[in-house]
């Protein structure tokens, strides 16, 4: 017990020296309900070439296996005779709920009126985010029903876990969004959760969002939140809101999804369209299948939403895993990364936007294999090119849970991607030949003229990760990373302070809310 | 206490399930001094495309200003005046110890004779391996004073350290490089460690291996022991030894490490040439500058080697790092890793085989900082096409201290990174359209013949990385990665049966040990 008090104690004087609170004053915030959360900037821009693992050759297989699939198998859309409507008057096989396309009819639709490049509003303009060609957004994740922290033992999550995460999110330099079901907030009952998660994330913080996709009517609710807080003209014009669609892989779009997707395009919202592919159930056990059925599944529920409205905002996104042979668990190894970047290169060649998956880990507990896989994996989708990351900070458990500190941590590997991101600076002042010039073989350059002007900014620094000596770590009270990330989150908490919002917009979204609770049922459906 | 023995109990249960002894003896190997160590491969075959990072103009450019450094700085080559005959017999410009070159010099050397691959024999041929092209090869760490586990707290390595990672890697499939310097034996005198060290390399492995250069006298004794092991035929004709010649950046290469790197290339053996680059100390803090001075450093060592030796196997090295402006530290965040990414490119264009980086951390312990800087780190060593990939597993506090555990997890992810470099089958059955057929929409994949065909080597499996149920895992004893990895450790040590070596080549070898060890003083020195 003295050992474990000593650590409470030196990680509270962590907490005291890494204050952000300190810092944002000094950066010289307003006071209450106004003081910015650090900005680095609102999103990625990628200073680096596409990366081409397979070439040109295997690509077009790849598309023309998915064209075979789309024509000879087909997708099926349940439960929802207006979307079966929709593809016949658009020209495709219609057997029952199948539907079978011709070989290059829905990229034709796509690249006829899918935006390459879009921009979704985020209350604070500023903090707007391009999504599509070169630039990269970082998410938190998304839908964990439990919550962890070094504090208490894994139990389900909670309202007031998902805000603490929105607020997080809002602090973060390196989020640039504020995502959607950062976790499932359990106590809430089903039927409601929506209306409390989308506000959760307009009043926490003023970064962009997602809306709900659980159901038709639920996809409204968001709308009509953002509605209110956008304003209708500039809700019609623009896309404030994204849902994230899942397919039900394999080749299955269902009512509920497909009731959303329509919601939101209709609405000239996006939609990130994401098969979800488990190697072995929900599609083959091989990395080329998993590219060609994503791509068919993607451009499927893409078409729709072209179809539904041209123009409407949509991202192709892709999550896919191997399979552990010793447990029947999805994990996420090589072969997912390998998946995700070559996917990168049919986003691409399809002109729509790509979302990629982040800092997954199927370890229960941020130790080394969470550290190993999280970074991993988010270091290659960075490299797809993945316009829309999600999952970028928090979960383990494959994303059944999320973490206080593992959050942390994340954020602080994704500072060090968009660092990676930038490229090299190869303009002449770079190469110092004065330097050398002037300090020559032998001697250092600590003092020489090219160091001073650049030393304060020329390295990413990471808050989190230790670069002491030994003896200096030790003295430190010998903390590991995810005691300085527990440090770190709560100090955080405690010096966040929640961003303007007017007041009549902040009465008229609680007036919604208590209007849609009181006819709601408690139910759990 | 009860609960810390709790622990150790499941960390032995752990240790009887995962027990590689009883494997082996099952693969079939033959009794004591003969068991086959599991080999993947002897090597890695990179099945994906090299990465530009940089452009063809930019990488002129830093030829350019490496050409300019060389022409107008110059290197510096200290206490060797051999060295300084060779370079004004090739026609440098040599005023003291600094030594000038023209424009294109270097490069026209090393172009005209250092080969672009070669093969450094292992004892056992099979275990050969290829350097150079599209090969990759994994070594472990080289050159750290301290070692700690979860058994003990930080203390000085001894020669029983180093034999234990000479037999762990022997056992890697992943690790198919026997290395160097792995740790330190601090318990045996500085100038008799080198006689030890090459022993236990021979002795408890029989993997390539690389040889003493703290001198040209131990570099000599390397050099007779491999002549004993290979015969003196074999070793005139091949290169059976490759030295790790460190140059003293910025600009200098001392009596040393030149003594050495002739001893290595008259023979015909291979010399890493490796600057050594710690941003504001040894060069300025700029990637750009970096890349150029190393290229020129890097050049002058290899131009050396092949004026000496033309012929002479040769390798481009680096280790860069940024710099922690809050301690000064050195530390490797995203430039170094950009940094690697492009020195790959300027490699490949010199047409000689790269050396990379590998798993490093600035953690003291096996924490998530440890997972997250060693995975990034070794996996952009991996894309930039390093081929020679030292420090590929064990060290933390940037190459100061071995763990027993995180040598252990990083194997796990050199596994990983082998994988990574396969890259992606787009055969025809691949993309298992007749699966599609069999299963249809909705439906799932486990028990089709394309599934059946090939789950049990579909995915790569991981054997320290936890993928069970949560509910598993906490019956399992709720182990992080480096309990996991410290049962595996103790495990293979303890099943660990060394190759067979001929009695009379051993005897000849302790003999000249014996010999050498009564004529070296005890010092210090």
């Amino acid at each position: 017990m003295a050992g474990l008090s000593a650590r409470v104690h030196r990680m509270n004087e962590f907490i005291e020296k890494a204050s952000p609170a300190k810092s944002v004053r000094r950066r010289g915030g307003r006071k209450r309900e106004a003081a910015p959360s650090p900005v680095a900037a609102p999103f990625v821009t990628r200073g680096i070439p596409f990366f081409s693992l397979l070439d040109d050759d295997a690509l077009e297989r790849v598309e023309n296996e998915a064209d075979t699939l789309l024509q000879e198998v087909g997708m099926e859309f349940r439960n929802d005779p207006e979307t079966l409507a929709i593809w016949r008057d658009a020209g495709a096989s219609v057997d029952g709920e199948r539907v079978r396309f011709d070989k290059g009819m829905l990229r034709a639709i796509i690249q006829k009126s899918a935006p390459r490049e879009f921009t979704q509003l985020a209350r604070n303009k500023k903090r707007s985010v391009p999504i599509g060609g070169n630039k990269t957004i970082f998410a938190p994740a998304y839908g964990p029903p439990f919550v962890r922290s070094l504090e208490f033992e894994r139990r389900y999550a909670t309202l007031e876990d998902f805000r603490n995460f929105v607020k997080l999110t809002y602090m973060s330099p390196w989020l640039h969004y504020s995502g959607g079901v950062v976790c499932e907030p359990v106590d809430v009952p089903v039927s409601k959760r929506h209306l409390d998660m989308t506000y959760a994330h307009i009043r926490n913080s003023d970064k962009a969002f997602m809306g709900a996709v659980t159901s038709a009517e639920r996809a409204r609710d968001s709308l009509d939140m953002a509605r209110i807080l956008f304003g209708p003209e500039t809700l019609e014009e623009n896309c404030c809101l994204m849902g994230l669609i899942n397919v039900n892989s394999p080749l299955v779009l269902d009512a509920t999804m497909l009731g959303a997707l329509k919601v939101y395009a209709r609405a000239g919202q996006g939609t990130i369209v994401s098969p979800f592919i488990i190697a072995g159930a929900m599609g083959p056990v091989t990395i080329a299948s998993h590219l060609s059925q994503a791509l068919a599944e993607g451009m499927a529920g893409i078409a729709l939403a072209q179809l539904v409205r041209p123009g409407a905002p949509v991202v192709l996104g892709i999550l896919s895993t191997a399979i552990d042979m010793r447990s029947g668990a999805p994990s996420r190894g090589a072969e997912p990364m390998l998946t995700l970047m070559a996917y990168g290169q049919l986003a691409r060649r399809l002109g729509v936007p790509l979302r990629g998956g982040g800092s997954f880990s199927a370890s229960k507990i941020p130790d080394t294999q969470a550290g190993i896989e999280a970074s991993s994996f988010i270091m290659m989708s960075v490299l797809s090119g993945a316009n829309v990351i999600i999952h970028a900070a928090g979960s383990h458990e494959n994303g059944l849970c999320m973490s206080y500190e593992k959050f942390m941590s994340d954020i602080d590997t994704l500072g060090q991607m968009a660092r990676l991101l930038e490229g090299i600076d190869v303009s002449r002042d770079e190469f110092a030949l004065d330097a050398y010039r002037e300090v020559g073989p032998g001697e250092h350059f600590l003092g020489c003229a090219h160091t001073l002007e650049r030393y304060q900014t020329a390295f990413r620094e990471s808050p989190l990760s230790d670069k002491s000596s030994y003896e200096q770590w030790r003295e430190d009270g010998s903390l590991s990373m995810s005691e300085r990330a527990h440090a770190q989150w709560k100090s955080q908490l405690a010096s966040y302070e929640r961003p303007a919002l007017d007041i009549a917009v902040d009465e008229e979204l609680q007036e919604f809310m208590a209007r849609r609770k009181a006819v709601l049922p408690d139910g759990v459906a």
